[in-house]
């Protein structure tokens, strides 16, 4: 018998009889002799809508009084979650993130977790009593409430989970695991049965929306196992399996079981709000790359990639990418430097995206940049630029190429899903 | 300069305009150098909403997840509140009824005070902020979130006055002041400058909807200074007047300052939802009474007046007040009861209602009585049942003349409006 956290998203608790399906799941655990504690989400929207009041108020509304109201979303579908259990015959009690206490600092909206006294959690299992707790949300040692950001619940899960030692932290989402690309890109897409903390880490920096980067790193931090998994399946054949070692979904761990039979890379990441600028005919001389980039970060834009080329001139180049939705005001920033330093020109491209490979195996396989390169090359991509980590490389390519580049790099890594599996849910 | 406890209900906090509508009131309190604790009820309809939601999970709620659900109507509320002030520049911080803490025992749903820590309101007030108290809720030994039932944030707004020992306590509603009937029945229905705290209850226990009954026990039991006025109003001749002496609506407190000015009754409070039953030619005999009225307690029906007649055969008739809404199966019940003990017949009738003259000068004027019987026979209203206490007296008359007999009584006891006094609001 195992001591399981589930950790169900809004959309899972999004109506009354959502909610009633997610007791009969946890009731299913429980009966099996599990111990259970629940991490929710606020109801679909409900978030949203409690912003919408705020800024009908107030166009800066006070960070503390936010949080104040934000924690009501999830202290509404704990006490739902607790009636549901109980009309089923399941003991269970609710508790907000003050009523735990998960501790955090004061930095209200994007609060991190400090500590949790779980002494009361573990008093409630022993009674045979299911646990839910609310996600999101902690309390400061004021007593004031704070929250963790957009995604939380996903942290607060793992962290309850780090705290009891579980055995698994399963976070329920609306799909049935993490996939080796986006599926609507790639139709031939699989669903990975494990993959390492660093990769879910790389892919969820790189855009995969399926887990929090914050829960994952905790996750990794504390090795809590953490399994992502659909809160719309029933299991393997239909069948409810609650041998929890036999769950479906994905499986995120320290490290792959069978490293030989594992493919060098695990998944492809690909980022569409990507635009580049380039300052060209730069003097070549200390401080420059300071002078160019501090502007850029003084005005709140975020830098992604960057690459540095010295001319035979003794001048060097630079390019770098931004979200899209900056190129603009960067452009018209990097044009006022451009003067300042002499440059000869200053340009940019909004029509750019980046193609990555993730995988721990490319750590111990030389070639995997040269196949890459070549399989691009193959299909007429040219590469604008190039960006590598110990786990990742990334490309920036023409937009129009995405869907291609995706596929032809699904394809060339082994990636495609055999005949026989399940097919991607639509 | 002041310290001045505001309450105000879901018409007021029902929308953002209503918020900032609020604030504004309370920021020119502020200006004037009062100190403001604001306590706020949940936006109008939200309550409902989250009971809704309950019943369509289960069709019997856990009552401490109730509260932990409830409780978040006026966690949104306080944190707006707070959000609208800051926007105008006046320092405000929100607390829930267990961050006060407002102590309370562990009856769920219709939870009551046990204490209020006001040290940290104290301390805000002396920083020159507002302080925003969410009503309704409390918290107890445990930990967790209790509610005061329907109303509840009357009673809070009192406890807190009470607690600080503030120089006044406000009621803001949607009307503007306790008047001497409902202005529906009578159009001359003028209000009440002062009322009595045992004229006040006798109105709220006999309908008027103006004040939870707890709150003005509360207050007349701590003798909080207590002022019902309209939220949407600004004063005497539209100008605010923050002079807090100086505030229209109604206000109760112990006593009348100028007694024999004052007029007999205070006011004229009548329920609709009455019926009667009466059981007749019973043995008059030791136990009797208990005999008949023990069933219909037993059934949780409440009793509201009771009449015992002796007939000169030595049997005796009971007839007793039940709500309408109780009425067939009260007649029921009657009627095995009636067979049990051998009485000669058993009836009832709901088409009737109560009229009741309240107010402390009775006490001390003979014949308020006589005067009201005979005013109802001069327009012919046949009275089918009397019942009397210190400051109140009513009678029970068929419903059709409930209209006529008020307008009379208002008019014989001196109530009506004098010409040139404000018209009743709409």
């Amino acid at each position: 018998m195992a001591l399981i956290v589930q950790k169900y998203g809004g959309t899972s608790m999004g109506t009354p009889e959502r909610i009633l399906n997610v007791a009969a799941r946890v009731k299913r655990w429980h009966e099996h002799g599990h111990r259970v504690v629940v991490v929710v989400s606020a109801m679909s929207g409900e978030t949203n809508r409690l912003i919408a009041l705020a800024h009908a108020v107030t166009d800066t509304p006070n960070a503390r009084e936010m949080d104040q109201m934000l924690a009501t979303g999830e202290q509404v579908t704990i006490a739902l979650l607790a009636m549901a259990l109980q009309s089923i015959g399941i003991g269970a009690k609710s508790y907000t993130g003050g009523q735990v206490a998960i501790k955090t600092d004061s930095s209200h909206m994007k609060a991190r977790i400090l500590g949790i006294e779980h002494a009361a959690i573990e008093q409630d299992l022993s009674a045979n009593r299911v646990v839910i707790v609310a996600g999101f949300q902690g309390i400061d040692d004021k007593g004031d409430v704070t929250t963790l950001g957009r995604g939380g619940s996903d942290t607060t899960g793992v962290a309850i989970a780090a705290a009891l030692k579980a055995d698994e932290c399963q976070i329920y989402t609306d799909v049935d695991g993490v996939y080796t690309t986006d599926p609507r890109v790639a139709p031939k897409a699989s669903k990975l049965d494990r993959i390492t903390f660093e990769e879910m880490l790389e892919m969820a920096s790189l855009g995969s929306k399926v887990l929090q980067i914050r829960s994952v790193e905790f996750a990794g931090k504390y090795q809590v196992p953490l399994r992502v998994l659909s809160s719309f399946d029933t299991g393997k054949d239909g069948a409810f399996d609650t041998a929890w070692q036999q769950q479906t979904g994905t499986f995120i761990t320290t490290e792959r079981e069978h490293d030989m039979e594992q493919p060098i890379i695990s998944g492809i990441a690909f980022n569409r709000d990507e635009a580049k600028l380039t300052i060209r005919g730069v003097p070549d001389q200390p401080g420059i790359a300071s002078r160019i980039l501090s502007p850029i970060g003084d005005a709140n834009i975020e830098i992604d990639m960057i690459v540095q080329n010295v001319a035979a001139d003794g001048t060097t180049d630079f390019t770098f990418t931004v979200n899209r939705s900056e190129y603009k005001k960067s452009l018209a920033l990097l044009q006022n430097i451009g003067q300042d330093i002499g440059a000869k020109d200053v340009n940019g491209k909004d029509d750019i995206v980046k193609v990555s490979l993730v995988g721990v195996g490319m750590r111990s396989h030389a070639g995997v940049a040269s196949k890459m390169f070549s399989t691009l090359a193959a299909q007429n991509i040219n590469i604008q630029m190039i960006s590598t980590s110990e786990i990742k490389i990334s490309v920036v390519i023409a937009e129009n190429y995405l869907e291609l580049a995706v596929r032809a790099l699904h394809t060339a890594f082994g990636l495609d899903r055999k005949t026989g599996e399940t097919s991607v849910p639509a």
